[in-house]
């Protein structure tokens, strides 16, 4: 005799799935998965750090001299299959509000065009942000060490790219690639957050930096820092009001150390050097250092 | 010549095991490992997140046709490998006790048959952590995005399937399945702690749930929240004492903010609210709000 | 007609890579990547997990009957695999003061003896760090349980291999070693850092350990611990100041839990317990015991 | 200096590559390819052998329970791969005489839909190959044995697999089939020839079957046959005539030895016996016997 | 709709499956796969060839230091794994007379261990084919490029472990390892074939000899070249009868060249040379010449 | 008690390989193996293949438009690790005649340049044979089918590759790259055989093609036909004389069908046709067709 029944299992976990599609208004319809693949962005992300890094991050037989051929190559492979990626999610995007299929496939090749066009000067700013944890770190040996060892550098790539599909209308790859960095670093990252150059972060386990954050020039940042919002605003019925700023402003020049909380859409001004463990919900003026002494002592910018 | 002398060196190996073995008391018996494998975990947690989510984390080519064929076909071969695994567990647990290896054959059977019938209840319990996600993040745009890129949703998948695991007698298999996803989510929930529907963790990185924590309904925490023993109880002889509740009730609808820290067998009552990077060792009474500001302000709620 | 002009980004990443290089002032010599891969070293710390602990990290089908065979071949592959990372490392490291590629050689072929030497005492190290856990943590059912599961003997077989690596001059060996831990637990221990005997780290996401600290016996840190530094001294032209003593001396016996912060080149005496979350940038003597509420009634102890 | 000038050799074989499209009249559009692909065809065929023979050619863990659950699946899945791979065929067959999108899938449908309601049918075939294999060897010891390990029998489920592929409009897929065969067991058998019930090839290296062979029920053949055209009929402008019925009909019950070849539309009759290496290009009347001796004593079967 | 009724096919398919197994007496209980594995023997094989020749044939970073550890453990495990397929073959055998599981497992560990002591001379026997390989073919540079390139060699390792199987009771794991090198090779040589030391196949493709054939020292034979059975006797209810003597007996120094056809229980005496293409089945004497040429002007020697 | 004493039959197989080390004169010092692998080799091939057929045996999601980057990459990659294998060759070779290591450099560099350098050749020749392998067999349908599915093709593009590696004195390597092919389509072709253009091999299996045979233009031959040497030479001392010519000539436009042999330094004739089967040892003229019946009429074009 079998010891599980495994037909009556496979049945009511087909009664769970009929409820929840159900109660999701989904049609049971035949047909595949058409969803993006979290699979398929990570062999994405994969090639473009090789395409953007090609004697570094690319396969280990690389030579100078093929450089521009594997670039390449492995840039017209990956750009295609995000392409993919990109029709799958404004497809599903779309499935509330029926769009032609042409308009589709014009708006994802339009999208991954602009995407390709940026990718020099991401590249550009990763080197920025390789020499600014170089010069920020006195353990750092040599900005090869920087960029193969840093999980803040490894962060920043998939942050810079998945800012940019972000900002052109992807926001579910953009979170894929964002969440596939979470998992090796410990840094969450919102595709949504601008961050300008030179951006450091030390260590870098537990950072959280909400979706509409600002973060200026020259920035650094250490573990366990929250740049997060203070309440979420509902509307009239009481839902959630998305895409308002709700996170801070952080400008150039800024440090903040290792544990500091920092909520809601305040800003610290340029060259302000924020405590580690503190908890901000006001503005910092230019300048200013906070320490968790200084909040004690100074009564109107009390923790609330 | 040789560089290294490697027989040397793995003779000093040997003797250390040696070493280690007789301080263990262990016999040096011929004979294979005989212990659960993490390998065998993986594979068995990764076949179960396809069949409780076919369509969403099964293989990309499935097809709504055949998916309770894949959830068949997935579901019998997984339970055949844990009930394997839960052998050995159990085997490895009589260890010191023999028993009849029929005995430990009916365990195992016995533990795996009502875990194969707990699953369509768990499929349940996971929408509602799905659906509670999408309801309580801004960013959230859809529910597909939550179950595909959420680290909250993944280290609660793993941890409702390591939790019933655990209430059947299989703590260490449960223990493997946790820390799979402690290390993709750096979210750390241990297999014994009682959670209830609705759960929804944000960001995730360094939360810490502890054995004998009891956690309601529709409650929401943040990255970093601890909810911990404050000491551990020895007996006369100052062995610790195991298993006894030490760890906080959270009742129905609380949340609790960013890098909070509650410790002992404390109850947070229904609907309060824990702001961020507070130290709790007390009860909070429902509906209360606990921030730094209100500790500082209320000696009778200090910190100790 | 194409969607993308492969060659004009491929020549604008082209021009970007020149940039960074003129500005590193690289050559463009032809040749191929010479310098150590996070691939290689991973290799190797998995052989070298197997040869330290074979029946339980090893490979599953291992018998008693042929661990010293196992344990010699992985050993001898992987000291040579390991030997000629050193030589990558020694030849980046002289590309701006050329050397005799017999010195190269000789210095890491020493290195690399030295190293396959300290293997049995790692081995012991480790043992003890095993069993601290066991006795530590009132969750644990057996020392196999601590091996397999816990991510702080993870962190400490990688920090144990890296720190001799660090040792015997490989520190971006060491380095590599170190992140490959830190990707999987959270737990970011410098190679440089100094651990004695019996170190157990509990749940561990969010730990930095920074390169100068020096732990005593039978420490216990919990998640989310900071030994950092308080500041980065520079000289007098502004540069930092590379390899000074910046963090913390925690000497035998000392608790530190959750989330408490220690800078700087403080000591923590024998036997002190630090309480979670505090902030601490001075001395506390042996046997003392420190909480939120006692710096904040012990002014003398004050966060600054 | 480079060792190679890649550039150079890329340059001259994009120009190899020009010519030869120029002579063939093939566009140079950008896209990707569009053709049938072996390793598609490779895993379908490795799927509908498991789907066939679940429990022996099947994945090790399956079990009786679930072989319908993994029929089921393996078959949807390979089925729509087949699916892809059929309208990859047609649309290229389609590419000098343009038909519309609609019209390939449609016919790509119909025919994987009568594929798919044949393979009851090709089981049963099979089983029929496996039991004369049985009783024609004396090396053999059981059906398992059979058809786990003679090359003939592999052969024949490529061929049967491949063979209504041929039927159904398939040749460039069904040609694939058959020589992934081919390159196993050194038995080429074109997709076209028809071949009745209870067929057995014994060691099979360097059997040849062409295109309009006709092969009777419980036939048997040895390595080295070959079943051969004579000549190629060309039409009135030389070129060669394809389709012609061109090669040997073996009637019900004939043995035919290793190494014996028969050329030609000639007929074995049922029930006849051709010897080892004997050359035929002459009908065979029932129940003959044919050796090189007996040829060489009966002028009016002469060698030509 | 969906373009196939799958649940229809797994039903016919479930249909033929029952038929066939009630017409081989099947029972149809639950469980899994109680039968040897090809794959199994494919790894087990590659194993042995490995511990045989570990500088060539086992991994590529292998060195001659740790040539022993290499051999031992791979042995080891080899050789346990194949305890595991015998075990598997021996209960199969004894499915229509039931015998103690505790015989089997006796059977198996006795089997195996001959087979284990026999390995030594199995390497002797097989560096003596590799110095017959390399003197006879004057394209042969060097004992390595024979035992790298050779396929007559490849099919001899696999030989000569068969053979031993076969010799110790396993006549299905014998034949297993033979198809392997057949499908590489295509020289299908059964596991029961006695072949003596410096045996050298040149070529191979097509080369069949059958079970009982027995081939002295120094024997050279070429591509296409049988040893077969003339007929195959059965008893006097038409039964074959399996194991009698049937295949031809090769002397010392004989030389077969290609397509060379010897059948049923002749003996080629010491010395002879047998040319290609002759069809042979009566005794040639020793040292005799036999060609095409020779056979038609000697009719006491004809074709038959 | 373990079943196996390893240890022992460890040591006798040491003892095996000390013997044979012995009788060949080799040393046992330390080191890895020092040897061309075929494991490479066949990673470069199947690379070569790609540089030589992109959209066809490239990789599948190539696109026409990166046909070149993809050629660069793949063919720089390859041709460096032929280096590596190159270098090994040579070295090997060396090892009875030392020669200094840059001398072996610069040949291995050599060869590899000129390798290189033809390579746009090889493909026109390959354009040219698939092409006749198109026209000459009514059952293909296409050139890509051709290219796809033939093994005459497949031994061909592994021949002109191995042709021109023993051309540049890598013989090795050749007979490595060959003997790949032979196992895959049972295709035997020696890398010294001299073919010209418009080659076509129909079928294949045990095809053997001799190292010093010569093959003209538009030569068409069938499954099993060799091309061999008739006797080894042998020089005073009876030592086998290597390098003399001792295959046939076969001019352009020679058709030989299934299984004839041809052995020996004879030459058919422009335009000759050979009968299936034939065996033939001296020169055929011109335009002459022999058959079995001819032979046989013929007595001065005997067989002996």
């Amino acid at each position: 005799m079998s010891l599980f029944d495994v037909g009556a299992i496979v049945s009511a976990l087909h009664d769970a799935r009929d409820e929840w599609r159900d109660s999701q208004r989904r049609s049971r319809e035949p047909g595949s998965r058409e969803f993006p693949s979290r699979e398929a962005l990570a062999d994405i992300v994969e090639s473009l750090k090789g395409a953007l890094f090609p004697m570094r991050l690319g396969p280990p037989d690389l030579r100078h001299e093929s450089e521009d051929f594997y670039v390449g190559y492995t840039l017209d492979s990956a750009l295609n299959a995000l392409l993919n990626q990109a029709r799958l999610e404004l497809r599903y995007t779309a499935r509330h509000e029926p769009r032609a299929a042409e308009d589709i496939d014009a708006q994802a090749g339009a999208a991954v065009r602009e995407f390709a066009a940026a990718l020099p000067g991401i590249r550009r700013l990763l080197d920025g942000d390789v020499l600014a944890a170089f010069q920020g770190d006195p353990a750092a040996r040599s900005v090869d060490e920087v960029l193969l060892c840093y999980p803040g550098i490894l962060a920043m790539i998939h942050h810079r790219v998945a800012h940019q599909l972000y900002r052109l209308g992807l926001p579910l790859l953009a979170r894929i690639a964002a969440e596939l960095a979470h998992a090796q670093t410990g840094i969450d990252i919102h595709p949504g957050a601008q961050i300008d150059a030179g951006f450091f972060i030390d260590h870098g386990t537990g950072v959280v930096i909400g979706e509409t954050a600002v973060i200026g020039k020259r920035v650094r940042i250490y573990q366990a820092v929250t740049l997060g919002a203070k309440r979420f605003p509902t509307d009239a019925e009481g839902n959630l009001q998305k895409g308002l700023p709700r996170h801070p402003v952080v400008e150039d020049d800024v440090v903040i150390y290792a544990g500091a909380t920092i909520l809601g859409r305040v800003t610290l001004g340029k060259g302000a050097t924020i405590g580690g463990n503190v908890w901000i919900t006001d503005d910092v003026p230019p300048g200013a250092g906070v320490t968790q002494a200084s909040l004690q002592n100074a009564p109107q910018r009390r923790l609330v």
